[in-house]
């Protein structure tokens, strides 16, 4: 028989930022494909702030995690053995299913295969996907950034934020990150091309974030809220133009950051500044720049004008733990669990 | 002698909003020009909710009028008298200067003509100004609205208000209009076309308003903020449009209708109601669209497909406690003092 190793979702978290123990391992026997399934063995999978709400008893986002049941996301994996005319054993395949196991037999109709294009199929789970795909839209279509603006990225080192962070680049930009750990703040600059990067969590992060944007700040890309954007507001230069891509604020435990701006204060500024403010969800976009987006982001990776960093966690049993450090903000770059090969 | 009825500022305001109070009537004797020099006759004052800030001793929008000084703001009137060579006698003029007297020598650089085309003057005051400016960049050019689709404005018997809800009526929206007195309700559905109108100092104001727009919300024109514009959010439609024009709750002295919403809160319902909110200044769009404004905005006038209201207050020596007034509600439509003739 062959072992079939599976993460159960066994226990739903108990605050909005999940917990390794709400997870239980288990070995199972590997399933057979019938007539028109296909045997998927994973191979990355994709580690995202939205899980949180999917593992929870209703989800604003989708149906829940059934509890006790495999644990879900995002993964790219290989078929092994296929009873589906569209797929044939060798294919690497990408999709989101229960597929915190070894061995699955998702439903064909969702899955979809990589581009031949695509060199690091590990790609298609960020760079090449929903982060990606929201930083190319927020620079693009939602927030335009043209060259010589100063434009500001929040999570700076994240899935979404390195890759907005390096288009912003390429597209002549001055480019500023904010991040949550020190540590993070020397990466942004040394690995991701950033002009300079400010920590939120300092004292003199405002006096950080104005020195950093000596010419104000034409565009936002926001992923945190709270505080920080208040600060960031202070920044704005007339006409400029906040995508909203994010909320980690609302996930964050210690409330003191979260200080409450009014709406007001915000309404008031996006008047007298004359901001342009956009709520995106990149998904909404997939019909009419997705492709754009895809082709584009296939030829970034593959001349070396876009890289993307990604963090490895290696194992399935680690992906519990990995899931909670992520909501820690204890990675950098697009966190990936290792599956297998 | 002639003689001068002038209207001086004696007393910055305590408070926000201006009182009667502030201001000492006096009579001097009519000045006469000198060469270069045009003398006007003040026939109409716009009373208009910026005045609060020129007001004070710091304004934030330009040079704040000097204590003791005859009160300014946007007028027009007739030329009496001309030793310039761009006007003459009997011409009727407007502009921003220190108008609130009888007989004046404004600076004729900030003097325009009134278009030949225009049947009742005093539009050039509001409807054909800045409030009707504003009114149709918002729904035209920041937060468009198509026909079929409900448009929501605040304020809407007011100076901007009441255009707009006539420009979004002939888009064919269905328009709902909130005001902040009962009698204001049914002015709005029967002289000014709203479809439905609500008063948020109802109890039932969420309800309400949840009644008065069956098939949500796609495009809002906020002049008020605070809780007022929490309930429109709860009621918007994906991909909801936001035009932010004015802050009213901020001069709001009944703080408990003020309640704060968090920014965060706003954020979140931007990202996932995907909204676009834009802030307003309509001078930005001076050069590029007030020539088509003002063209569209007199056809319509002329036609009969837009009805300014005006409510007039006669005689300057009312113009204090009709400024006052104005911050309390007390007026439907643009606010205009009838000086002379």
């Amino acid at each position: 028989m062959t072992v079939n190793q599976q993460v159960l979702l066994t226990e739903r978290p108990r605050y909005i930022t999940p917990t390794a123990n709400c997870f239980t391992i288990q070995e199972s026997e590997a399933p057979s494909p019938a007539a028109g399934e296909v045997l998927v063995k994973t191979i990355w999978l994709s580690l995202d702030p939205y899980l949180h709400s999917r593992m929870q008893r209703t989800s604003d986002q989708a149906r829940p995690v059934k509890l006790g049941g495999v644990m879900l996301g995002l993964a790219a994996g290989r078929v092994v053995e296929s009873k589906h005319d569209g797929f044939q054993a060798g294919d690497i395949v990408y999709g989101v299913w229960n597929n915190w196991q070894d061995f699955s037999l998702p439903d064909p109709g969702k899955l979809r295969k990589v581009d031949p294009r695509v060199k690091q199929p590990s790609h298609v789970l960020g760079a090449l996907n929903v982060a990606g795909f929201a930083a190319y839209l927020a620079l693009y279509d939602l927030s335009p950034a043209k060259a010589g603006e100063t434009v500001v990225i929040g999570t700076a080192t994240g899935a979404l934020g390195q890759i907005a962070g390096q288009i912003a680049k390429n597209l002549g930009c001055r480019v500023v990150g904010i991040v949550g750990h020190r540590d993070k703040v020397g990466l942004a600059t040394e690995k991701l091309g950033y002009d300079a990067c400010v920590n939120y969590r300092d004292k003199s992060f405002a006096t950080n974030l104005a020195e950093a944007c000596p010419d104000g700040i034409d565009v936002y890309l926001d992923t945190i809220g709270g505080h920080v954007t208040q600060v960031v507001l202070s920044c704005l230069n007339l006409n400029a133009r906040i995508s909203v891509c994010g909320m980690m604020s609302q996930l964050d435990s210690d409330k003191s950051r979260q200080k409450l701006m009014s709406a007001d204060v915000l309404l008031k500024e996006t008047m007298s500044r004359r901001l342009s403010i956009r709520g995106l969800i990149s998904m909404d976009f997939f019909d009419d720049r997705f492709k754009d987006f895809q082709n584009d982001m296939i030829d970034w990776i593959n001349s070396g004008t876009v890289k993307p960093l990604e963090d490895v966690v290696e194992g399935l049993e680690n992906a519990p733990a990995a899931l909670q450090d992520m909501f820690s903000g204890k990675h950098t770059g697009k966190l990936i669990v290792k599956v297998g090969n």
